[in-house]
């Protein structure tokens, strides 16, 4: 019993109390064991759990008997924010293997949040009646690699249904927890990040290609709203040992404010990877236009040059007082610098489709961004031009021949490194 | 080896070929069988498959040197068909008992096209890139209980995030292969399907309840958007016996062609079960207002009521002269009955916050609806008035009462099923 695995099940054990059982029934029938913890909220009682509401919420400080008389929000709130708390606290004592939760919205938003808090690789399963339709996948799995089981029809109680979908579900997280599931750490290889997505393609695969020829481990990013974001995170837990950011898109979808790469947490692009000093080498990818579907296109659209990326998806060349508004942005963005580090500046164009000739080939917008990020940019950032289109390979090969350099100089790779 | 169980891997193997080999050799390690499809549709040559593009399209109709000199998104559109239709062909063949694939964009949506065709139950695993941000749900899953497993980073080989994203995705297709992974059949107990939402979920529960009670199992659909046309189809598969069809709310959304509840699978809402006769029993749950994200409401809103349902979405009532429209709308679906149905009519509101002095008390729509289909609804369906709201235990226990009658005269219960 000693060595047993366990399996946190997050439940509502007041309506879904028959849920928790059969959950926690099917997990101890595959030889592991079950902690349901109840995170009721409502005046009902609760059933079929080990560890209850008032546990938890004493656990963070507050007896549930002083939340019992407020809001309805209120005590959701509190909780929330309780039970991610004694999960972390279950995972750090080691006392926890997996996770599992099975619910409507409520419940999700209650245990999808406990389990973003949870690193990459741990098994964590989220059986929910919100993975359908038009809702949209960061409600449930935020930037985490929370495996997501859409529940088909609503948790009312057990039915063929529900049960084939908990069943499958259960299996999911065991079958993580026997078979995989390790927490993502380094392994011996140093890790490069590069950022990318569709229109930077060329170039960024090419410089993953030449990194992963000279030995290094290599981490794509697609930086269309979550993945820089992301990529900035494992950063910030030391899980990179250097950042090849080719591809801003991100800051200009969030100078638009909206768009089809638009993502809140842009706002630590370029600000946790620099706090913890990763070597970083820096380009413009995609930071010279904007996408929006086109039901919801921006203002001025007819000084604008643009084309369909596919039927619902313009690409819009920004303008260039917008140029000049981003170029400040990224060059406030990179006054945090404090070591050295690298930007280098595409000649002919910053992403693909910005040859002379092509549909957004607009000189103007360059030359006023690269001429304001160069006259705003502080001493530790070395300004370097490289002759080429970014999306060429070219350009990705010298890319990769500068972050490696950089983590040599930081001794993050061997001075000898890529020597024959 | 005869009995051995057997993961279809659909992977582009000429991008993904290393991905194809790392998952076929977890999956061989962990005592099944692996089997490798090929769909990718470029030029550059193809790795670590068992079965190769030309063997799909050829088995759907076209060699591949037919298809060959074609446009990319023909051969796309081609190959997305061709390889469901081989998919489903060896799910009925018995040949394949889970079905895996991990990609971007362009792969998911071919490989979740062809799971969307698989019964729910059976193990689907797809991990992918699309699954963050502002991406919805139903690019990936559809209608389907298809396991999503977020990609954290981008595909671009085997490093330490996609071994563990992609160990994780094969644990959970292994794990339901080996210990859940049913495909959903109907058990012994007559099955009664019930439509719900928030605003109608104390009636619909209470009704619920009352089948349970009774002996029946039953199951809930969120009736926003997906959960209604999820329910059609299983009446369409023979699935269930009896329909409560409570909440008609996706009608209204579907007149309106948007909102919070808006589903393009609303046109066979009461359509296919009333093609396979399933015994139903409707009512008009919802069906007097529109949910509308706060920034995109309708037109006219100074003379509608509505209410903030939360921080971003509003509930807004319907004006009369919709109301006429709808009322048309419903008695037309219903004009196809063939067989005895019956009409619930609540004449308290049908929904929450509807009584008088509540938000949404307009008796002047209700009564136009109401009216309205009465006066054109065919001779099948026999209208009976209940002198509550919709959503109270009331309502809910009545309506639970009449679909049991309806089960027993169309003979899918006994006659003396519920007497003691």
């Amino acid at each position: 019993m000693e060595n047993m695995k366990t399996i946190a099940v997050i439940e509502s054990c007041d309506t879904k109390f028959k849920e928790a059982k059969f959950i926690s029934d099917f997990i101890k029938n595959e030889g592991l064991n079950a902690l349901v913890i109840n995170t009721a909220t409502g005046p009902a009682p609760s059933y079929n759990y080990d560890i209850s509401r008032e546990e938890i919420a004493e656990s963070y400080g507050t007896p549930w008997k002083e939340m019992e008389p407020k809001s309805k929000g209120e005590k959701i709130d509190y909780m929330k924010d309780a039970v991610a708390a004694y999960v972390v606290k279950l995972y750090e004592e080691g006392k926890i293997d997996g996770i599992i939760s099975v619910g409507g919205l409520q419940n999700t938003v209650m245990a999808a949040n406990a389990m973003q808090k949870l690193p990459i690789g741990f098994p964590k399963v989220m059986a929910t009646t919100v993975a359908s339709g038009t809702r949209k996948f960061d409600l449930v799995v935020g930037d985490k690699d929370i495996t997501v089981m859409p529940a088909i029809c609503d948790f009312t109680g057990l039915n063929i249904v529900t049960r084939q979908v908990i069943s499958n579900a259960c299996a999911c997280c065991v079958g993580m927890v026997k078979c995989a599931g390790q927490v993502l750490t380094k392994g011996d290889k140093p890790v490069v990040a590069v950022t990318l997505m569709g229109v930077t393609n060329t170039g960024a695969v090419a410089a993953v290609e030449e990194l992963e020829k000279m030995g290094l481990e290599v981490i794509g990013f697609h930086a269309t709203g979550v993945g820089g974001a992301t990529m900035e995170d494992m950063a910030a837990n030391g899980l990179v040992d250097g950042i090849l950011d080719l591809t801003l898109h991100e800051l200009t979808s969030e100078y638009f404010g909206g768009g089809f790469s638009y993502g809140p947490k842009a706002k630590i692009r370029l600000v946790e990877s620099v706090e913890k000093k990763v070597p970083l080498v820096i380009s413009l990818g995609g930071l010279d236009f904007v996408d929006f579907s086109t039901s919801e296109l921006p203002d001025r659209m007819d000084e604008r040059k643009y084309m369909l990326h596919n039927a619902n998806t313009a690409h819009i060349k920004i303008l260039p007082e917008e140029a000049e508004a981003l170029g400040k942005i990224l060059a406030e963005r990179l006054s945090k610098v404090t070591y050295p580090v690298k930007l280098l500046i595409p000649t002919k164009g910053m992403r693909h489709n910005t040859l002379e000739g092509q549909e957004l080939y607009e000189p103007k917008s360059d030359s006023v961004l690269i001429q304001t990020i160069i006259e705003n940019v502080n001493d530790n950032v070395e300004v370097i031009v490289i002759p080429h289109n970014l999306d060429t390979p070219e350009f990705g090969v010298k890319a990769a021949h500068y972050i490696v350099d950089e983590m040599k100089k930081q001794g993050k790779l061997p001075q000898n490194f890529g020597e024959n």
